[in-house]
């Protein structure tokens, strides 16, 4: 299948014209893409440049689509004369917005992810230092900052869970790898069951936990199917019997799951 | 100032959404947004609890902004009813993206976030255990495996934009903390000189170092402007004598350091 380009074209990371793209190409799994990350076109020279990488492919399966955030309406005049399919995420909608807020935007390059605001850094910063911290089990005398305490068998999803609700939302979320013993004991450790009201469970089907575990370590019963069944059945009836809500994680995205999680807890969700 | 309620609508995750509505936000800084985000709306049940919440609102500050990616046409449509001015980040493109690709969209509900791609999923997994087993200088053995090596003084944002890498681009960032001896020695240690075709660098100002640090520890000399100058001041020029590729993070993001450095680095970038 020949594959068709398509450009993200920002004045700045291009981290949003990126996930908007995604989003709307997912909509065509049966086509297949070439996407080609073209950030910081932030003058004239480096518009003319884009225009012509995107001119050089147009011939490859048809006019390649772009898809920009461009604030600036000389830059954004430039790519949209190009001889691609041009998608202009940022106007299409600010005209509008301009209308209905009764107010004139700023057009400024970078507002999103460039301008940082300190605060937001600094609650950023201390979630990801309270993840790692308390990743894996360990330091659980902080428990009593944690917003949410992840509980599962390892392999779960846990660590990269905590990660990206730290960075995204400053969530302070911890993580407790249930033990053989844990699971033998069919209930939380004590210094976890006081804070049951944050604890939140992950629990996966059996044969994706195997082959999950078989990539990083080939050897001993760890990543044995029998083993995997046992743990995530013994996971499962402890989160019944403690009452603790738990998610599978089997078909999610890291995303999916984080996003999930903040929504059945209802948890406070600020994008930082 | 009155706050401007913008809802984030959307039958998954919600996180385009957010994306693109955070972006178009920023725009108007001198305005005060509440921002509410609804994923999973899903369900008409679910859809018609929005426009109740939606249409609670709308008293205050003017009509509510809705930035909606919803595939249903029938929940996109009892959305689009409610007081609020509805932003379809979704449809709006998603028939001219039709039309460019001669080519009917699935309307699948949470293709880009939702469903996992096993291959993904592993290598977001493998790279943040990279960056957790390389962090802050540790299992230097490892640095053959990486793609990019972060070094600079403590607190310079390291961490963060490794962990940022790794979930969203499966980067295998290592990083590597300049030690005092290093800045008195002033050059890398020779266990990171041999990869020096992958070593990035970043600095700071002093003054928002101080800050930084102060916000974690307040005692010591490690948080006392005179040491953050000398710190600084002795990594920059190591950086200059080793021909290293730096980046001032001072008011950047942490998103915008990662994708600055991919950018500058002409490093692989997909997002996952």
């Amino acid at each position: 299948m020949t594959e068709r380009y398509a450009f993200i074209v920002s004045d700045r990371t291009g981290i949003t014209a990126e996930t908007m793209g995604h989003m709307l190409l997912s909509q065509f799994p049966h086509l297949q893409f070439k996407t080609v990350p073209l950030p910081f076109v932030d003058t004239d020279d480096k518009a003319e440049d884009a225009v012509r990488r995107i001119n050089m492919t147009a011939a490859a399966g048809g006019p390649p689509l772009i898809f920009a955030t461009l604030v600036d309406d000389k830059i954004r005049e430039t790519i949209s004369r190009s001889n691609g399919v041009f998608f202009d995420l940022f106007n299409q909608f600010l005209g509008p917005l301009e209308r209905a807020l009764g107010s004139e935007s700023s057009h400024t390059v970078g507002r999103s992810h460039g301008v940082v605001d300190p605060l937001k850094y600094t609650s950023r910063i201390a979630a990801v230092n309270f993840s790692l911290r308390t990743d894996d089990g360990v330091h659980v005398a902080d428990y009593g900052q944690a917003s949410l305490i992840i509980v599962g068998v390892s392999r779960t999803g846990k660590t990269p869970t905590c990660l990206y609700l730290a960075l995204h939302f400053g969530t302070f979320a911890a993580n407790y790898p249930l033990t053989v013993k844990d699971l033998d004991a069919g209930h939380l450790p004590r210094h976890i069951g006081n804070y049951r009201h944050k604890v939140y469970g992950l629990t996966i089907e059996p044969e994706r936990l195997m082959q999950i575990r078989q990539e990083r370590f080939a050897k001993g019963s760890y990543a044995q199917l029998n083993q995997c069944r046992y743990e995530v059945a013994q996971a499962e009836a402890l989160f019944r019997r403690d009452k603790i809500p738990h998610l599978n994680t089997t078909s999610k995205s890291v995303e999916e799951i984080a996003t999930t999680i903040l929504y059945r807890a209802k948890l406070k969700r600020d994008l930082l």
